[in-house]
């Protein structure tokens, strides 16, 4: 069995931000020699998300106008996560809709993908430095 | 290691359904001869889920009642994503919150399933030809 | 190939709960020798989730009054599911944005992790022995 490994770095200016980061797991792919296996892409942080779904800009505005009113960022006191000192409960929570990661297949040495499947990075709590872990095994 | 892939093909005439393969996964661990592994089952579409759940259809009825309330379809002008024409934004949403797909251990050549674990293809965007792609790796 | 699996059993008194269950995966990624690869860990019950996050409790609280407000457990004749003679419904949507489970990385013999993540079991419907699945493959 081949392993590999790989941190990708994410440093979003903006609070919230929809990055497609396919490119990026696909070359992962293709330098780890695997023809048959799985490709787990997790955020290593709490306050973000890899998902997949579609590469359209519409459909990222209406993610993010469904999160804001499904988990408010503010008034920022409605959480008790924030007594800590944080302002960045509602990251936590928007984090649990969109998800912590996923494992997609590989197969012939690509990733194994409909026709409209994308790779996204989702930033609930930007402006600062965060890291993607992409690990395969297989074949 | 052995691997092995297949799709499911779904065609749902009700834009939005909820159906148990558990059967045909179960099929394709057979046929793959894999004792020990994991199994990845996940719709290769983007405006549907593969989920685990219970086989209740009182329990369906909720689930769907529930993600209209949280990802209304109409009026279907309020969602960005539907300027390009579609009128499926909705599905794009109802899809995060059920999940892309699911990853279940195989032991002793089977499914390793809980008492009441089932995996169900939820439709949220039917009429349509659609794939679900079964992926085992193990030995 | 080498695979591992064992079962934690949860029995928590409280309907709604949130523990920290990071220990006993890292024992079991200890005992299973894997050096690299992936660990499952899925609750076996479709009324509870396994999911991961911050080992907060203030957070703990407001993923609780989050979870209430999306899917609230009263009154529950809302649902039809509870027809059936049970009243825990709520606890399968709650299980839905909550997640069945999660796949982790192994590299080096450790959970492969940023540096707040920790994995968590969450139960929408207690006062009963439940069980979670740890599966391990790799070499």
């Amino acid at each position: 069995m081949k392993t590999f490994r790989k941190e990708l770095f994410m440093n979003l200016a903006e609070r919230r931000w929809y990055v497609n980061i396919t490119p990026e797991v696909s070359a992962c792919i293709e330098a780890s020699a695997v023809k048959e296996g799985f490709v787990l892409v997790n955020s290593m942080h709490i306050t973000s998300s890899v998902f997949i779904n579609d590469d359209e800009p519409g459909l990222h505005h209406d993610f993010d106008v469904w999160l804001e009113k499904l988990a408010p960022h503010a008034p920022t006191s409605q959480y008790r996560h924030n007594d800590t000192g944080e302002i960045n409960a509602d990251a936590h929570l928007k984090r649990q809709v969109m998800g912590r990661g996923v494992v997609v297949a590989i197969t012939r040495g690509r990733l194994d993908f409909g026709p409209w499947e994308q790779i996204f990075y989702g930033e609930f709590d930007g402006g600062r430095r965060k890291r993607v872990l992409v690990k395969i095994i297989g074949d």
